[in-house]
């Protein structure tokens, strides 16, 4: 079953310890949407401007993106610059142009609006509303935020929350959404509001999957280096969402495997800049990482 | 079989978020004692003033520890004072006073000297040796320790090192030790060093096993509140060697399972100050939590 993404654009400038890169291709939707188009066909909804190269485009069609949905405006594409140091966990934005992305309000084409698998990547909460709302009966909403939206609309993330089957969201900004330091009280405060699933990405330290009353923790994957850790979340999240739609079944044992799926895509994206990893990854890849988390976490019950 | 514990026997004074207590039953060999005492007999090494109470050590022999081996001599016992703010995973050092543990040099008791399996809790590492040197021929040698000994006696530790089989250690002291931010990297240098085994343990993230080139994940027990993390680390070391004994092989699948009954021990350990939660601890209780981990942590693989 196909997936409708809406998300971000963006040329990306990044700096990490491992090295730096400018205007490369980036933003919420262009990672979820290439790591679900791994699974199943999607449909991605966004903006750019009309600098924007037409290779990028091409290059996503090339893995199941169908980029009808992606405006191409006068103007210039959305821009994002950020630095990680040391604490490869945390991002500093050190500039955003919203450029074309300013006063944008996302139309979802006509061919995408009977899709059943929704993805909001990260965006602004009235946006992501202003999408959802325009599709005819989807089987599955899933949202992701940031600390921005939190920061600065939480109303309307609130009321975003309301209309969602699955938030994803990081440790950072599940405390701060509900004031509350134990993630445990937070994914059930937070599930109250509307998401049935809860999912908060821990960054290196893995993911915790808060559903109908129960958890489920996978670690992070242990790799030599992490290069640039932008786009994770959203890899994470196009990966969780790309599963399900492949599998066509919403029960704990497919979330928890989407989970994973989502961990394994996340932890290909880090080991490169961009999208580098991810345009030279196979379907071998994937199912050679996905048997490696299940080695990683592997243990018998003890013997009676 | 039965394992000697090595390590220190305190009075702790430690404040947290949740509360505070006064001069309560504390150290590496206490925690990390009882904590094994629930799965096999246990000898304690360490010293104590004469101001201890004999019921704290009644309270240890009723746990299967055998505390023949805690001399008592004149003076006062060795005392930690310690604050845990917002962040749980660190403590900040109020206040050591050393007391009788100064120029204290251990003594294994001669009815220990067979035992197959020790533990050398967190402790100086020139102590830690002279302990394991009175030992006639260990058939699993592990040892704890902690960043003071990395800072101020760092050749001493690198000896031992070469002298055991397992070391656990946390996140900021394998990074510390080896001056390599990637754990991956840190555990295999560590064990280049000496142990087979590296386990770092990385607080409410979970813990890291490093045994024969492979990995192995366990997440933190999702816990609503921990109200004191004093001795969680003691307490795995024990769950983990203590598993070890009972099961008596040592395959890649009993270490996995002992790096859980750790875990399980050191989830019970935080919910309460000192030893409290301990005390009350039943073998069902533990069986249970174990159970838990399985649920937690399983996930199946994906159809064909």
């Amino acid at each position: 079953m196909a997936i409708v993404v809406f998300g971000t654009v963006a040329l990306d400038t990044v700096k990490t310890p491992f090295g730096e890169r400018q205007d490369v291709l980036g933003g919420s939707g262009t990672y979820a949407s290439y790591s679900a188009g791994f699974f199943t066909e999607v449909g991605l909804v966004g903006i750019v401007g009309d600098d924007f190269s037409e290779e990028h485009l091409k290059m996503l069609r090339q893995r199941h993106v169908d980029t009808t949905g992606v405006e191409v405006a006068p103007g210039k594409t959305f821009r994002w610059k950020g630095l990680y140091e040391y604490d490869m966990n945390e991002a500093k934005t050190i500039e955003t142009q919203l450029n074309t992305l300013d006063k944008y309000m996302p139309k979802i084409p006509d061919t995408y609006r009977d899709y059943e698998y929704i993805l909001l990547a990260n965006n602004d909460p009235d946006m992501q509303v202003h999408a959802l709302e325009q599709m005819h009966q989807p089987r599955l909403v899933i949202c992701d935020t940031m600390n921005l939206w939190i920061d600065i609309k939480k109303s309307e993330l609130k009321r975003l929350l309301g209309m969602v089957d699955v938030i994803i969201l990081n440790d950072g900004e599940a405390r701060q959404y509900t004031g509350q330091p134990s993630l445990v009280k937070a994914a059930s405060m937070i599930s109250a509001e509307g998401p049935k699933s809860v999912i908060i990405k821990k960054g290196e330290h893995g993911a915790l999957l808060y559903s109908d009353g129960r958890f489920f923790a996978v670690p992070g994957f242990p790799l030599e280096e992490i290069h640039d850790p932008t786009g994770a979340g959203d890899t994470f999240a196009g990966g969780f969402v790309g599963y399900l739609a492949k599998n066509g079944r919403l029960t704990q044992e497919t979330l928890r495997r989407a989970v994973v799926y989502g961990s394994v895509m996340a932890s290909f994206n880090v080991e490169k800049f961009s999208l580098e990893r991810l345009i030279t990854l196979t379907e071998a890849d994937i199912k050679n990482r996905y048997d490696d988390f299940v080695r990683l976490t592997h243990f018998e019950l003890p013997q009676p």
